[in-house]
């Protein structure tokens, strides 16, 4: 495997693989498998369960891995291509990327959307600039629109809870937050739902539209495996027998990158907060999922995230034994 | 073992098997003993040798660690119960504590006081609102009244240089600090040296009374150990034969809180700061301990920290070995 | 191998042996031959190569370290000797050092100069004050005036390409940097190049010539090996026939430590940027090194970085290989 990037670059049976080795090493651990091996871990964005589950994952299968990010002790980095360095950052990407791989047998890049263009974005113009740069393998440990681990966990998560794939209902959510936040994993959500064959519904209020080329990727996935994708503004529709609502908030495609006029958009959403008198006409034991970190009493009341509903920190979990299994297809543990 | 939160939870022989493995540990090293093992380690507080020496330890045995801590890259922590989150804070503990727990076999957890309220810290309330959250053994790095480990280190240390037990005697004192510093290393070691057997003295002016609940707690230990537990604000008593003096610094336990009323007490006592002096009654051999950080030239003279009879450096080595021991017993690493 | 400190402490041979070693490890990966060994990590000076290459190279062999630095959750380390601290610092490098050291079976350290006294930078005056604090065996990892790791690992490099060492002609290149950098990788390059018996000139701007003590001991170096030594402000005389450009920045030796006037006259000095031009007459593969990080556009033009003659990412990955020949040496690998 050269990279995990996005789940969209897998078939349903290669993921499926993927799962399986997962289990398999939760259940049977192999310390041994990838020993001596490094994982380069470059954070340009803040991180919990990312920083924590590959640095556990790469210890569980006998490897290790070192942390660089900007709030290190480091010379600031800079990114603009053909700049006169003659400000703050005393290193460019350009080399900092390599040179961080060159120590890696694989690299993990996190780097957040920059939210300036929504074009670029979905081009993950940034992103591919560095991964451009480099041939060692490399993981997307979230992109400007991509998330694949979180996505590659959730997919364990519900085959772990049996929901079902085809006929399984997948409600999407957006949920309300003060700020406005990428479109990385509602992008990542809605893909893998729809190409794990589930009916997806996307539910969101007016001005919140996932953007048309995210929709129209997904509208593909769910044609291949038998799924279904449509979005509404209607909580009880939506939710109509839903077996799983995955909650989260994301900023307006309307007004992309312009906080002010996402702002006044939202500030009407504020009952958006997912509660149970949400789940009325959905299956009796419908999950409420959230990639996390989440906002209690925000995004979500405390009486589902503390209640039965909840498999938020299962679902944490499999972030590190989902990528237990690609470092291990990927860095050759014998399998 | 499910936790380790307070050597009073230990029947002193399980103790001295705990400083007989660090012993064997170090003598022979098990490089393999906890291979693919991970702990999880969460610094709500500041560290160096807790944070050196955890990381070193599970090396030396095997197997890794990773550490979060809200000064990495992490979204802000919030602690507070029941509470909306629509400001800085984007995580709560609830959720955190947990995912991390998730990712190792063991926990370690450090979050020093809060120091609102003396009864809720005796009582360690913050510290069992995380642990309460978990199924995963967990290991207390400094809460708001204990150090077990700091505590376990410094029993193996007396034990390394053949103080006695019954019969030792122990001063813990008070010293000249520019900050109310916490509770936690004088109540560990005060019930640490009662729980060795030792006659224990805690040498201290008036004011710096160390609270009656952890007096009370130390005087149960000695009457099973066969020592004894007074206190004095005469240094010359105290010192008479002493084999150990144990200095540090702590808040007022009448100011607790305050720092305020705490200061204009504490800027009395600028000459509680241990030399040579005090020892003219004390054991020829007499030896000086401290937790570290010490502040020289203010709680301690230089003379004394760099001549003989400081121990603060093997002490703080012996970190790593009792904690070696503790992990090793809790991660099942066969012995 | 007690301390790797300075190329200069290693004859040739040793030298040869240790590139011969590093070489062996890249090609035979020994996974096992630091099983349980823990190399400290003390950084009170940025990095990010050596952050990470150094705890790459001990998970390849087979162990592990620690990091420490004073960005990260400590309380503030004390550097200044006999200081009554009653200030911020919590602690002072005469208990941080040998309590680091102690959990490591090597400490690595770096600490860039304080740059105040020439004559106290040049007797490495801060580091020994910290590495005559223990007995661990210690690497430097940048000190005031050295960078032995950089310049093995640029040794390395060297041979890699087939640059001759006897009649190699190797120009260190001062160049244009908005701020006065140390002395540490001109004075160990230069070093190096003289040992490994290369023709060296260093080629440098009025006012910007290397301390005298730093070309005695070149000179002396090249003395034994069968090389040279000389400087120049003459570009086009030092670049006749060069096999090698090592670009780096420094500060005024004139002004040292003098911020202000040490601006003056690097301010004219804009146009030592390594650009083609500067090749006309050198070898036709002449090669550009450099330690990084490298600021575009300043010290060097992007066409020369991205183009065929830079060797900065190989070479700053030989990092990780020499280090790893340096560890398996110091920490018993069986050879």
């Amino acid at each position: 495997m050269k990279a995990f990037n996005d789940l969209a670059d897998f078939s349903i049976e290669e993921i499926k693989a993927l799962v399986q080795l997962a289990n398999r090493l939760d259940a049977h651990p192999e310390p041994e498998a990838l020993k001596g091996k490094v994982l380069s871990l470059l954070f340009l964005s803040p991180s919990l369960r990312t920083l924590a589950s590959f640095q556990a994952a790469m210890t569980r299968l006998g490897g290790g891995s070192f942390v660089i990010s900007p709030d290190m002790s480091i010379h600031g980095l800079e990114t603009r291509p053909g700049i006169v360095m003659d400000g703050t950052a005393a290193e460019h990407i350009r080399e900092a990327v390599p040179v961080i791989a060159s120590y890696g047998d694989a690299l993990g890049i996190r780097a957040f959307a920059e939210r300036k263009s929504l074009e670029n974005d979905l081009a993950e113009v940034e992103f591919h600039a560095m991964t451009d740069l480099i041939e060692t393998p490399y993981i997307n440990m979230e992109s400007a629109m991509n998330h694949p681990c979180q996505s590659l966990a959730d997919w364990k998560t519900m085959d772990d809870l049996g929901v079902p794939d085809n006929g399984g209902k997948f409600v999407l959510s957006w949920a309300y937050h003060p700020m406005p936040l990428p479109l990385a994993v509602p992008a990542a959500t809605l893909h893998m739902a729809a190409q794990r064959g589930m009916d997806v519904t996307v539910l969101r209020p007016e001005g919140f539209e996932l953007p048309d080329a995210l929709m129209q990727k997904a509208l593909a996935a769910a044609a291949l495996s038998g799924g279904s994708v449509t979005e509404t503004a209607d909580r009880k529709d939506a939710m109509q027998d839903a077996h799983v609502i995955y909650a989260k908030s994301w900023s307006s495609t309307r007004h992309y990158g312009d906080k002010i006029a996402d702002k006044s958009l939202r500030e009407n959403h504020l009952d958006w907060c997912v509660d149970e008198p949400w789940f009325e006409n959905a299956q009796a034991d419908c999950r409420f999922m959230h990639c996390l970190p989440v906002r209690r009493g925000v995004v979500v009341a405390d009486e589902i995230l503390d209640g039965p509903r909840s498999v938020v920190i299962p679902e944490a979990r499999n972030r590190m034994l989902a990528q237990m299994a690609v470092l291990h297809q990927m860095l050759g543990g014998s399998s």
